[in-house]
Parts: C-alpha cells; structure tokens; sequence
C-alpha cells in the first residue's frame, strides 16, 4: 500500500478523496486524512476501509511530523499561510508535496533541496492558479511549436452561481471566500501591458474599466482587471509579448453595482468603524454619507451616487436590505469591509441545493506566416450539489489527479514548480475532460486592439 | 549671555533669527545656528555680532552634544524624524527646547524625565500646529468660562498664494513642501463628526465632499476634510462634542480639480512607473488610459473624466502642459506621485517677488443660557517677500517667542508639551499681533446644520 498524507479536510478536499478513493484499489492507495476538526476529517472518510480519519494541530510539530515520515507523498490543503511547515518536514523526511496554493517565498526557497533530493513540490494546481496554468500553456506552447509568434495573451476566471440559481439582481453569490470578493483589487493600482504600453487602473476606476465577453451558451460576462497581470510573463516565456493582461469575471453588471460600494467606501478594510457593533446596517450605510438632519439616507444615496430614479442599480442596494434601520452589524471593531461581507452574505450565501460555476476565457493573439490569428478557449464547469460543488471540483481534481501521477512516477521533474511544462499538463488536462472540465476552442483573424479590423 | 542654540537654518529659520537678533541686546541673547550647510547658516546669522554659525552634522553626537552642552535653550528647526535625537541631548544637559512639529511617540515619552528635571519641551507651536492649538482654544476657553457648551468647533487652515499673485487657472501655487501637497489625504479614510454621528470619507472622494468659506476682505475658499479630525478632541476637552471637523483650505475649484488627478491615480505613492525616467509628461499621462490605436490622449481624457467641450477643468489640464509628448519626466523609478510633483513645480513654484498667504478659519457653536450661538473666526496672513513667506512667519514667529519666554521663565510649565493653556497661549497670541498675525471675530446665531435656521 501507498499512503497519501491529506492535510487540511476544507472545501475542496472531498472531491480529492473522492477520486483517489474510487482508485484505492486498482492504485494501492491507503487515504490518511489530517485536520484539526476530527469530526470533518472522518466525514470525508466516508468510513472506507482504504481511508483514515485523524486528528492534527498543525503546530504540533511531533505529531505532524510523524505523519509525514508515515506518507509515501502529502497532500496539503491547509490554509496557504501553513503549507511551509508542512513542506519543511517533507524535505525531511523525503517526501513529495502537493499544494493548490501560490509559491510563496518560503516555498520557492526550498527549491534547491528539493531538487537536490529528487521531490516534487507541486503547487498552484487548483484551478486559479492552475488549471488557467495548464490550459494557458499547452496552447501557447502549440502556437510556439508551429513558429507563432505570441502577440497577446488575456486571460480570465470567474467563480459564479450556476445560471439555473443566478437568482438575484447582482447575477452573483459567494462560491468560495468572501473576504477574498469584499477585498478584491485592493492594495495598489492594477497594472498590465496593452500593445507595448503599461497601464495602470487605480483601485476606485478598477471597476468601471472592465470588458465584456461572450462565451457559447452561457451568454455575456465582463472581466475587470488583477492586480498584477505580469505576474507570469516571464513564467510563460512571454517577455516581449505586446498585450497581457488578467482579469476576474463577473455577470454583466456586476462591476457597475460593486462600484457603489467602492466608491462609498464601504470595502475598506483598513480601519475600524466606531462603535460598529451596535449600528444597524442603515447607520452604517449614512456613516459614508453626509449629515443632514432632514434628508434620508435613501435620497442622500441617491445623490451622491447619482442613481436616477429609473436605475436598476437602486433596486440592487434595495435587494440587500442596506437601508434596514432595525438589523444590526453585530460585529466588534469591525472595518467597513467586514461590515459589507456580514450585510452581503445575508443575500449572496449559497443555499443547500443551489449550484456555483467556474468560467474561463483565455485569448490568444499570435503571428504566423505572415497572417495575424487568434485563439479564444473557454471552459465552463457546472457544481453538481454541495460536495461536488465546480470550485472543489476544480481545485480538488487536479491536486487529486497530480499527487497519483508524481506517486506513480508519471510526473517526474524534480524541484519547487508550478504546472506549465507538457508533460505534467497533457495529461492531467486530458484526464481532467473525463470530469467534464474541458476547453472550447474558436479561432478567428486577429481582433487585437484595432478598430478598423473589427 | 543667554545661549540659544538654533539646529536647521530651513525656510522658516530666517524669521525666527531675526526675531531673536533683534532682541539680542535688550535680552543678551547670542545665537548659534547650526546647519548640515555652513553657507546656508551664515547667511542667516547676517554676520550679526550676536549670531554664529556652524556646521552641524546631525548624526555626529559627540558634535551634537558639544553644541547642546553650551546652550541655555534649544530650537530645533529640523525635519521632524530628526528631533528625538537632540531631544535626548536636552534631557542629559538639562536643557528646554522647542520645536514646530507634531509631538511624537518618542518625544511624548520623555514627558516623565522632562518634569523631574523641570524642563519644557514645546512642540507643535508653529502655524498648523501651533497658532492654530493657540487661537481655537482661545476662544473654547473663553466660551467655556462663561459657562457656554460647545457643540461644534471646525477648523480650516490653507497655505496658498497671496491674492496679488494669485494668476494661475488653480489659484493654487506651492508655497511650502509640495510633495505633502501631492499625497494630502491619502493613508486611509477621513473620519470627523457631525451632531453626533461618525463620518467616513474615502481618499478618492475627499477632494468632491468640501464646503465653502468665506473670509472678509478674501472672499470665498473653500475645504477638505483632514485625515483625523478627531486627533485633539480630548486634548481640547470635546469629549462630547457633537461635530468636531479640521479641513485644509484651498480657493474655490482647487478640489473638484485636483479630483481628476485622484481619479486618474496619478496621487499614487505606493508603487513605481515602469521606465518613468523616459517617459514623456504623455506618456505619463496616457499609462492612466484605455489603450487605443487611435484616439487622442485628449480625447481618452475628457472622456474619462467626463470633462465638456466648455469646461474650465479641461484649461486647468492643459495649462499644466500635461500632453507635452517631448518634455520628459526624467524621474528614475518614480510614483506617479513623484511624478505628478514635477510637473506641478513646473506651474506652481513660487517666483521670486511672489507672495504667499496663510488662511486660518475657526468655527465655534455653542450653547449658553439656553441660547445656541457662533463665532467664527479668521486670520489672514501674507507674505513679505521671500525671506519672509507667510508660512515662514507664522512658524518661525511663534517658535522664537516661545523659546524667548521660556528663557525668561515666563513660560514655565516642565515637561512635553503643546500650547493649550491659557498662560502660554495668551502672550504668545499678543505677541503676534504686533506682527499682523491676528484673528478677527465675528459673532451669530448658530447655524449648525439645520436648514430651517438658515
């Protein structure tokens, strides 16, 4: 038997299970699931005579690491904050890793041993980061191998409700961490490269500055833009590419509506709000309007935000209950953000039953022979029920399909890495289309950025 | 002899020197005036038989303590990160000291020491802080003496250009440090209160949510709201008060169109601009618009900022010569801050024979014998041609009267402090009236923020 280490029994974990699981016997597999909440730990278990439930604190060093030496590989789900100390125990005890989280530094420093050990520390293999990785490479890397020449290359995910819940006026409900949606864009301008030029959107413009697009059968989204759209320019060989940037997907409309919030300043998540425990959501919405001993909060709103009276965007803040003087924040020392997380998450929580999606778009402008082409390839992959939700599926799957493929030597490159080499995407792209996660691709002539082809 | 040593011959030293030269003889006063540049310290000292200058490095302690050593008092006219080293000098020389800057953490720290050995360490005693600390309460006291309840104190200070230079389409020229200017307000929300309520304004709305003011003789300016309003709520004793709001003032329009640069981002302090020190003021200006291959940085320009074919705004952009594509920025790894700056200094820098001014504006409601009433009042002060900027004056002025008083034992309250108190405000504000820096009152029902009284 072959023991996988699975730490962290969080969201994702059970569709990772799941798989490894049903492939328990044919592979050899024995499953030892790892979490602080026991209880979780044994559910995803599912009392299968090839898995085992155990409780760990990640800061108990002794024990953690008895696990670890225990492993054949290890899987870790944890919080991104905590993989290191998982991932230093692995260098110890020489065992292979597998993370759906961002390379930190820390990580990135462990490279050298890694390497120097023959392990295969796998990160960012989830969905974003991850599969947008793979999917992204294998047809750069195609255009490349035929002589293209990359001209542009933008790439988009968006975490969404599935369209037979997409229930509410903001076509929108959390799918995975709100905070992460609140806070979305903060910290510093959004920067990306348009036809050779740098560009820089402000965080108060970075939802007014968004793009529309269509995918086949699912209809219109638009994109705003990431942070840091040249994140991977040199990862994925693009120095000298002209147009790169990133985005997050969102409904129509969306951008437009969140603006409000942003632009009241209710997303901030750098100061406490006064006494925020005991405002009711309407104190709160007037704490970021201007007093006035007569006029109400709905028409100062109004004003300020210039929403006519025929504006749908009204109906959208309505939808929310912002204006109810009688339900309170009930939060201590909270931020503004926290605030708008607790009041959106009375609207945008999934219920039991209800199905989230996960849509990609990536386009690809190159050069060949002389003729200008581009390539656009979308994926959209539907939930199916709470367990099965398309986030876990598509950040589970991949850990899943990884971890198997280093165990049994099909994935062999040694080191800290990330997947954009064709021997590890080929084929976990290729199983991954078994689960239905699969791209559509179109092409079409160079659209690029100039009107008189359009 | 009286020693006084004067450490930082800044723009501010001048007035403070000659204040004191005058005097020396009366009041045996000789000073030493220290500066990292001898030359700029000689020219102060006006070869004045009571005046010598040296050359200070700051960093040479045993130098630095030497000069503490042999002085009776010490001014620190220094940058305000710089103080807390001649501070400690003072407490191991026995020495009092005044500086123009905000009290520090570390400096507050040595309050203790400071009373047992019965020193004053007078801070925040130049214009905003210190004439403004000085002239509100003031007023607070008098008010509160008579048994009045403050319900509303507002206070507005402005360094802008002297009407009779005032030739700009910003009526706006720098008149102290312009990178201070560039980044005002940033950092985090304003927050104040008004009857009661909190109020936050978000950085990239504070510059479209002033008011107006208007001063005798200088017609209308109007405000922005300061990061903290409610810094010295306690300090001035407003505990309960229900509106408490500081603001800087500019002359009107300044706000609305110093908004467009905030939008833009070109404030932004926190990132650097790819390639800056090549690039074109154009280029600058077009990193902050939507790519097009052939629309006008212009055009891109108005129409993001929503700027009509008639409207003053769009001057303002153009008489700042921003869409010059040959002037170069020629700033290595800057902000947009940074840059932003230096193509202002281009515009406002101050000439030679230009005059600057200093415009403070207080606000005081209050209820007494069931009656609410108001006061408000203003101070104006202009420059004297360029050794005697109003800026200079109204902080050198006021920090060589405290240092002469102190010498005299007329001020004599030990520890860390700021003028608040009656026996140090008074004379210091007589004081200054013999230099033109006088407040004018005018007294009225209360306005408050109910429509129906106005």
């Amino acid at each position: 038997m072959r023991h996988i280490l699975i730490i962290g029994a969080g969201k994702s974990t059970g569709v990772l299970v799941d798989y490894l699981l049903k492939k328990s016997e044919e592979e050899n597999l024995k499953l030892l699931i790892a979490d602080k909440n026991i209880d979780q730990a044994k559910l995803l278990s599912q009392n299968h005579k090839n898995a085992d439930a155990v409780e760990l604190d990640i800061f108990n060093e002794d024990q953690r690491r008895a696990y670890v030496q225990k492993a054949s590989i290890v899987i870790s789900m944890l919080p991104a904050r905590f993989h290191i100390e998982v991932a230093r125990d692995c260098i110890t005890y020489d065992k292979s890793m597998v993370t759906a989280s961002y390379v930190s530094s820390e990580m990135q420093a462990l490279d050298e041993e890694a390497i120097k050990k023959n392990l295969i520390f796998m990160n960012e293999i989830g969905v974003d980061p991850g599969i947008d990785h793979m999917s992204a490479m294998q047809v750069l890397d195609r255009i490349r191998a035929k002589g293209g020449k990359i001209l542009l290359f933008e790439s988009f995910t968006g975490g969404l409700v599935a369209p037979e819940n997409d229930d509410n006026l903001w076509n929108y409900k959390f799918t995975w961490n709100p905070r992460n949606v609140v806070t979305a864009g903060q910290g510093g301008a959004a920067k990306f490269i348009q036809e050779g030029q740098y560009k820089y959107i402000p965080y108060h413009k970075l939802f007014r500055r968004t793009e529309f697009l269509d995918v086949d059968g699912y209809g219109r989204f638009e994109a705003y833009a990431n942070r840091n759209s040249l994140k991977y320019r040199s990862v994925y060989g693009l120095d000298d590419i002209l147009t790169l940037y990133r985005g997050t997907m969102r409904r129509v409309g969306f951008s437009k509506a969140w603006n409000m919030f942003v632009q009241l300043g209710m997303t901030d998540d750098t100061y406490v709000i006064e006494d925020s425990e005991n405002m009711s959501y309407r104190d709160f919405v007037n704490s970021f309007l201007p007093y006035s001993p007569t006029d109400s909060a709905e028409l100062k709103m109004r004003h300020i935000l210039k929403i006519d009276q025929d504006d749908i965007m009204w109906d959208k803040l309505v939808e929310l209950d912002l204006f109810n003087a009688t339900k309170k924040v009930e939060l201590k020392e909270a931020t503004p953000a926290k605030i708008l997380q607790k009041i959106l998450e009375d609207s945008w929580t999934l219920q039991t039953g209800e199905k989230d999606m996960i849509v990609m778009y990536h386009k690809f402008g190159y050069e060949l022979d002389g003729h200008k082409k581009q390539i656009d390839s979308t994926m959209v992959c539907l939930g199916d029920g709470e367990m099965q939700t398309a986030m876990a599926k598509t950040v589970g799957l991949p850990v899943a399909i990884a971890a198997l493929k280093i165990l049994n030597g099909e994935i062999n490159t040694p080191g800290v890495q990330i997947p954009i080499t064709a021997p590890i995407y080929e084929p976990i792209l290729k199983e991954l289309e078994d689960y239905g996660i699969r791209f559509r691709e179109s092409e079409m002539e160079y659209l690029g950025y100039n009107p008189l082809s359009l």
